[in-house]
């Protein structure tokens, strides 16, 4: 998923006249602090925007007003990609976006929202809270005068759409995919072509012949986009966002500046977020996928263990790289490979086991 | 696992004297409400105890002291199994407790913890928030007087400790084993006899041979028991409560006459626990199961597609007969299975395909 073409979306709609809401229903509070949260999601986009909203309005309500909490979309107020310097420089109290959209600033970043071959759901929210990770992200995150919590994840993404069956590695060369990010570098590796597209375009692209695969996010979001006209086989399992962690960036001096109820009731309502925008998105992939597949004539295709080995090779070099850039960027890879190691292996024993022989017998 | 001898170490822990504590820290606000939340666990108990505790000091703290809470361990005030009436009646405001102790006055409370063949931790919270099961949790909690909200989960519990190899499910038959509830009932279909037994009595009835196998939680909290002394072979994964949920359980006219942000305060803590309590589970099995490896060479046993087919068989019964047993029953089992079949199957596509991937390719 790419979401820079939010901020077109996002741009558009503020030029068409959106205006930001002011979300704390009860009266303000005398004395009430301003909290003004850029978000990079367009306006009640679905899934991820109707997320951030509901997080936002939550905080106004659980604060009586104490915080006054202004919402403002992509272009509403900022540009999607300003919006972290829009909060680091202290224009705005906190941003939602996904923080590997500063990798840019550090590679250390992308750990923090999802990598390839990287942890799940659960495995991230593990680790963030109980394994080390928060205080990692804590170090990257205060070297820019920020401090964040986990706000949202989407799950596990889908392989993406192609218009042919992918048997091999030798079927991705030269094949142009749009991926963005390191699942992109991955797939160049392997001979393809990533290509960086705005939502709004694929489809004329796909159609048009001029990429030969793409991904998006899960059936619930590619349902609308009608891919499945130009490429009809949808691969998984995704390696490339395994379970993409939506993040809420607070203005340090901000944050340290909160009394004692009001920061806990923050994170409080990040952490119930985070579990809610995953519920929603889990909730409804299933039944996106039955329809695309009845509906549509959707092949799903999975990615067999060849692919998947070239997949592996790939990565590992991909992230070599991303170590090999700074002291703190080999600290976070190391810690996040040394989380995975033992949370990861768990998943194997319990959801991913139990999950395998319950759907085989129950057949589903 | 069976939380019955919870009920007597609280007990005892009561009877030495254990006191109630105030846990809300601020100063109590003027016309305070009192909210006594009566607890199945035993005070500081590892997981579950102290998860409970967390979120009653949590509800203290994001209200301010509007809301007066007191915590009481299992016994303090009321025996663990007595946390229903005290909390109906009125006498105490809300419990924290796993549903299914109650599906002696309906078994539909069963399907809100945990069943066989059931719901992971993820497919549980998309179930209840985004797909009709905390309304159908409504429906049945309504009856007795009640509000419920989620608000922890112990993940997919381990199959259990057994001191032979479970090759058939003739290798269960005449097998003593401690398992209790639907468990217990799909074991006694395959000719097992299933036995309840607290806590603090298993080992020594394994180690003299009074039973056979056993089962407890996961590695976190198997590791302490010593089970491996008399039973080395430790099988994954278990059918029986693949995500058991806990519940917090109010009063229905004292929920009713909060305010719309204590009440929305309760919720978002409530949620929050939820999720804090599976990631603390899912941080430490991993490394507490290769402990038990690595130092006890307990020997890690997966049970196969034979056991798995009697097992789905066996279940079948078992379901049947609990749905018989009242119309609302019938509804709340038919939603759920519906669920299970969306929900379930894109776990299947998703996080299990993703996982198996991941971990063959990193050798996890």
């Amino acid at each position: 998923m790419d979401r820079r073409e939010f901020l077109k979306t996002g741009t558009l709609a503020a030029a068409a006249g959106a205006a930001a809401t002011t979300l704390a229903t009860p009266a303000l509070a005398q004395g009430a602090k301003d909290l003004t949260i850029v978000s990079t999601w367009p306006r009640d986009f679905p899934g991820l925007g109707i997320s951030a909203q509901r997080l936002a309005a939550r905080i106004g309500e659980l604060t009586e007003g104490r915080l006054n909490v202004q919402y403002f979309a992509a272009g509403e107020r900022v540009g999607a990609f300003d919006s972290f310097d829009e909060v680091a420089s202290g224009n705005a109290q906190a941003y939602i976006a996904a923080d590997y959209y500063w990798k840019g600033k550090h590679p250390a970043w992308a750990y923090f929202t999802s990598v390839p071959f990287g942890l799940t759901y659960t495995e991230m929210d593990a680790w963030i809270k109980y394994a080390g990770g928060q205080a990692l992200w804590d170090e990257v995150a205060g070297g820019f005068g920020l401090k964040n919590f986990a706000c949202g994840n989407t799950g596990v993404q889908m392989g993406g759409w192609f218009n042919k069956e992918i048997e091999t590695a030798d079927d991705l060369k030269g094949l142009k995919m749009r991926i963005p990010g390191l699942g992109g570098d991955v797939m160049a590796k392997l001979g393809a072509s990533p290509v960086s597209l705005p939502g709004g375009q694929i489809y004329e692209n796909l159609v048009a012949g001029a990429i030969d695969a793409t991904e998006w996010v899960g059936p619930y979001n590619d349902y609308f986009m009608k891919f499945y006209e130009a490429a009809k086989y949808y691969y998984y399992p995704g390696m490339h966002e395994p379970g993409s962690q939506l993040a809420f960036g607070l203005n340090l001096d901000f944050w340290s500046g909160l009394s004692g109820t009001d920061k806990a009731i923050i994170e409080a309502a990040c952490n119930e977020e985070n579990a809610r925008q995953t519920a929603e998105t889990n909730a409804n992939n299933g039944s996106y996928l039955s329809r695309l597949i009845t509906e549509h004539g959707v092949e799903l295709r999975e990615f067999n263990d060849d692919v998947y080995d070239s997949f592996g090779d790939a990565a590992a070099q991909v992230f070599a790289e991303t170590r090999a850039h700074s002291p703190l960027a080999a600290k976070v890879h190391d810690a996040f490979a040394s989380a995975r190691d033992d949370i990861g292996r768990w998943s194997g024993f319990s959801d991913m086991a139990f999950v395998a022989q319950r759907n085989r017998v129950l057949d589903l």
